[in-house]
């Protein structure tokens, strides 16, 4: 068997079994790998209403066919689960070399279930699997685990997956690392493993990856690494990180400012990309097989945080700890957030969407520091904002109530509906620093139907938006509108988004970096094919390839609905739909637009044979797409969702 | 004396007089031609006490010192008055031939004053200047009186002005014409014309524009003829006439769809040009010297309204007595009703936005069918529509409530403040077809501060919203930002306002057509003083015709401004500020967008040197530009307008 290792593993923590399933030719060409075999297994062994820290829940790992291969940026990683945050679909990716490793090991995917007693990790040496004591880990950030990890196995070369104390806390929003500083940050998959009393998982791989035509492979590889030399990557990516959207969200008016109050500050060059490379930058990393190298490694030289040293920040990063709570003026008061977002495992968008809607609520006056015992929570804050941080992660006080999100938060405090108004979410999660105001109503639109909730990251990148200016005549290629590359309009966009979701969700499935395909648009779907051919031998072509994503997208989407979330959910935060951008900074290009939701889910849901009433996939749409075992669980549920009762929108799932 | 004709001709009507008063060489320095002479006029012998049907108010036709020269498209004339219509400062201007004519009769300025006993026209034969009665041109559409005074004099070669119907009857926006089809359209002009029994103005010269430097100007015309040739002009103007801009409304959501509700329609190619090309063109029309020629001249070959054959229509007749009532299924509804508006002498625009305005006080239930003498004013009645255009030209019935426009109406009809909300205004004047929650952020901004009230039309212009994408760089040549390309931002436009506004002031001292520098940029401010030194044989700098701009435009506004008419004043009409645009087509660009007008006022008021808090020019500015007797007629108003009683934002002057 070329490309794939061909078995997945299946840890049972609650009894110590540890078992291996092999992958049959039929599973792996109907799901192809990473995403696809996670979704697949979530949809069937995690039942709607088991609440995600119940230990018969899974958490899966999985890698793709060319992972591990020579193809560019093949080291990521997928992480499912049903998500503590949410209570409904949940994955998270993340980049380093683990995924590599694993797939050395010669494993394609990892089931997690069950509960250990005590505090374990899994270590995993080609075939030689064990559960080794974590209970000296417990407690641990990350990167003293990793070290002490290292040490213990005798060996400096292995990758290691694990959590932070947030994580083992059951924060909700708690993610997951590989390489200490890799994150798959989103949907609090790092909760979800911290309730199975599991620290981490080592891996070791000795073996290699099956190449059916490596000649192929690496005529294809070459030629695609050099479409990475463009100005754009190497002045972008390479020079300054993610953090080079900095600058470009302050000018286009997306950069969120004080909870999405605002979408640009005059100050923001004082932590961009640009000025982060001139001042602490220590060096630059790169994640495994990768020409981009987007990777940072931060050291702060003055001021109260000097001498701290730490991997990232991102800009997903950076703006959720930093303006979006007010905090601009110093630029190491958001390196150091972002440092404890990391040290302590937590995800740092909703880290920051916690206590941004939190400020709001004070602001407003629904909360006073009474609430907060004692915190004064007041924009730009920042003794409040290092202090709260550290109290979500430890779940302490006032950062206890926080750490289950800001919508739950804000019923655990019995705060009067307008609070969700603050709290920035859709489906339970916050939405990450795009304000679809001004990146653009592509983002918007995925916000609204995204699989794993309000989040574009990483996940539909409606890059189109932004590269189709850079790169002329992309958008009348994929599109046939050249105006799709304005963000702030609806051409183009359902389809767009319809698109690049359907192409994201390949893209985890060999999990491959999305900055390869989406923000360069230098490997394109028929460059995945191809590569993905050369490893595996096989056939595939663009349609079956592109039917695989939409069958995923669309299991993804019915887990969802089988939890009675459909049309009525699919919106964004309704500052968004009601409040007109205002101006920023004078070069602001976006002052004045609002979002335009309906006129953008109409024709989304008939490229995509969504029933516009309930927003579930028509059933046709899902026999066609070989998913009609979903058709069936659906069809009880479908006018069950017109007749609820309350008919009101939900807010997160138990 | 070259270019000049040196002198103008004053006009007493109640007196008979017939005065010749030289131009001196320091008033043509500093007011150039045209719109500046003109407004000169207006702010020192029309105190903004008097009323605009006053005998006493004056009406001026200007031309410049290129009029009816080799230059390219320069057979216009301004018209300038007090406007009846909002009671400031009102000129509008119109191309076809009587420009040059008036020029070759040797004059460069009319003033008339006072008022006839009986209906007269003048008839300028060279210096030879008499009036003539008019009783039975009296009631004579201009397509007839035309052609009686042709007869009359013996003469078909002659140019004629003339006013329709409801100049003669006051109607507050009645417009002046010229070889019967060409329109000067706005302010109300023609009621003006008509409230002084003057039926028009017949012109036959038969001298020459005394040229100084006769090889500089034809090289330099010769070369500017060539820039017209390029494909945008050619397939845009030419091809289509102004009616091209109908595809580009509609896709860019500024195509005014029943009163500004939604911005595109998808039968908007009904009525497009390239329709129109193919189904009702009869033939194109050419102004003086014009290498564009965008005229059209249509005829209905079938329908009800078969057979009628008319000059016309242009975008901005046409829409507003079409789409902007709900009126897009039948073309020929809509020619007709442009042809209606020309005969009897309306400007379209305000027709369409009174009626527009009464059909949505209809809808609201502001009025009934018993306000209205029992016309049922339901949007896209074109029966309805028919007959009251006609009522309003002849003021009969509800048609003489809107012949005072929809603001005026409104408090004579006793509705209350809401309605003013529905009458899309400025300033007492209603918005042309131009949405500027699409068209762009720079119109928007050009409406309210605009010196004519609520107006853009052939005003300040912004083609650099559309024309910058068309001809890349040239935003980042003329404003430094290629961002302000896009419409709907407000990158750049603050300054382009600035920008267009002077220049758009100075080419109509020139009175040459803006269509030649504001569509196509093929000729610019140099080339402008290119061919005005090779005329006149002086030395016009760039700064000293900027200046020359500058000092019109702050003239205009104080003229305003001595009015009590300042920054309370600088707004549109609130539902841009307010209805996110609503999606009307599918491929539309700018849905979700509202005006942000604060946004842009401040930074404009920057580079006027305008107090923000009055919207005064600064005293220091008037100084500069030579205003020093504005600023003292200003000195005292300052104080008086911030502590005017109420406080609240005037609608109309009287």
């Amino acid at each position: 068997m070329y490309g794939w290792a061909g078995k997945r593993l299946r840890v049972n923590l609650s009894t110590g079994e540890i078992l291996t399933e092999p992958l049959s030719y039929e599973y792996r060409r109907k799901w192809i790998g990473g995403r696809g075999f996670n979704s697949d297994v979530i949809y069937n062994e995690v039942p709607p209403g088991l609440d995600p820290f119940d230990p018969e829940a899974r958490v899966c790992f999985g890698v793709g066919p060319v992972s591990g291969s020579a193809a560019p940026s093949t080291g990521r990683v997928t992480i499912t689960c049903k998500s503590p945050l949410t209570g409904g679909f949940g994955d998270s990716n993340m980049g380093g070399h683990w995924g590599a490793e694993l797939k050395y090991a010669g494993w394609d995917q990892i089931i997690i279930q069950g509960r250990a007693k005590n505090p374990v990790y899994l270590w995993i040496d080609d075939d030689n699997v064990e559960l080794r004591d974590a209970s000296h880990l417990w407690g641990k950030f990350p990167r003293e685990a990793d070290q002490m990890i290292k040490e213990e196995l005798g060996d400096e070369d292995i990758h290691i997956v694990l959590i932070g104390p947030a994580g083992e806390n059951m924060v909700r929003f708690a993610c997951t690392f590989n390489d200490v500083w890799r994150a798959a940050g989103r949907t609090g998959t790092g909760g979800v493993i911290g309730s199975k009393n599991l620290k981490g998982i080592a891996c070791r791989g000795s073996g290699t990856v099956k190449v059916a035509d490596p000649r192929a492979l690496l005529e294809c590889s070459d030629r695609l690494r050099q479409a990475f030399k463009g100005d754009i990557m190497k002045e972008g990516l390479y020079e300054h990180g993610s953090l080079c959207l900095i600058n470009v969200a302050n000018r286009d008016g997306w950069f969120p400012w004080k909870n999405f109050q605002g979408g640009a500050h005059p100050n923001a060059d004082n932590m961009s990309g640009e000025t982060h490379s001139t001042t602490v930058l220590k060096h630059r990393e790169g994640c495994y097989a990768c020409p981009i190298c987007c990777g940072r490694f931060t050291k702060i030289h003055d001021g109260k945080y000097a001498g701290e040293e730490f991997g990232g920040p991102e800009y997903e990063h950076a703006v959720p700890t930093g303006p979006r709570l007010g905090i601009i003026d110093d630029a190491n008061d958001i390196w150091h957030n972002a440092r404890l977002t990391n040290d302590y495992g937590l995800d740092g968008i909703e880290t920051g969407g916690a206590i941004g809607a939190a400020m709001e609520w004070y602001e407003k006056g629904l909360i006073t520091a009474k609430d907060t015992g004692g915190l004064e929570l007041t924009w730009g804050n920042e003794e409040v904002v290092d202090k709260l941080i550290q109290m979500i992660g430890r779940r302490e006080g006032f950062g206890d109530i926080l750490a289950d999100g800001a919508d739950r938060a804000a019923d655990k405090l019995g705060l009067p509906d307008e609070a969700h108004y603050y709290s920035i979410t859709t489906r339970g999660m916050t939405l990450p620093g795009d304000d679809p105001r001004g990146l653009g109503f592509g983002y918007g639109l995925s916000f609204a139907v995204g699989t794993r909730g309000g989040c574009d990251h990483l996940r539909s990148l409606c890059c189109l938006e932004l590269s189709g200016a850079l790169y002329p005549g992309l958008n009348t290629k994929l599109l046939g509108d050249e105006r799709a590359n304005r963000p702030v309009t609806t051409v183009g966009k359902p389809y767009m988004v319809y698109y690049e979701e359907n192409q994201k969700t390949t893209t985890d499935c060999l999990n491959v970096c999305c900055f390869t395909t989406h923000w360069s648009y230098a490997v394109t779907t028929p460059d995945q094919i191809e590569y993905l051919n050369a490893v595996t031998g096989l056939d595939f072509t663009e349609e079956e390839f592109q039917e695989v994503g939409e069958r995923i997208f669309n299991l993804e989407r019915s887990y969802w609905n089988r939890l009675m979330s459909g049309a009525r959910e699919d919106t964004v935060p309704e500052r968004f739909l009601k409040e007109p951008m205002p101006q920023g900074v004078e070069y602001q290009t976006n002052v004045g637009a609002v979002f335009p939701l309906n006129n953008l889910l109409k024709k989304y849901y008939e490229y995509r044979d969504w029933d516009p009433a309930t927003g579930f996939p028509s059933e046709k749409k899902l026999n066609v797409l070989k998913l009609d075992y979903v058709a069936k669980d659906l069809a009880p549920l479908r006018s069950k969702y017109l007749s609820e009762p309350e008919k009101k929108k939900k807010k997160y799932y138990h």
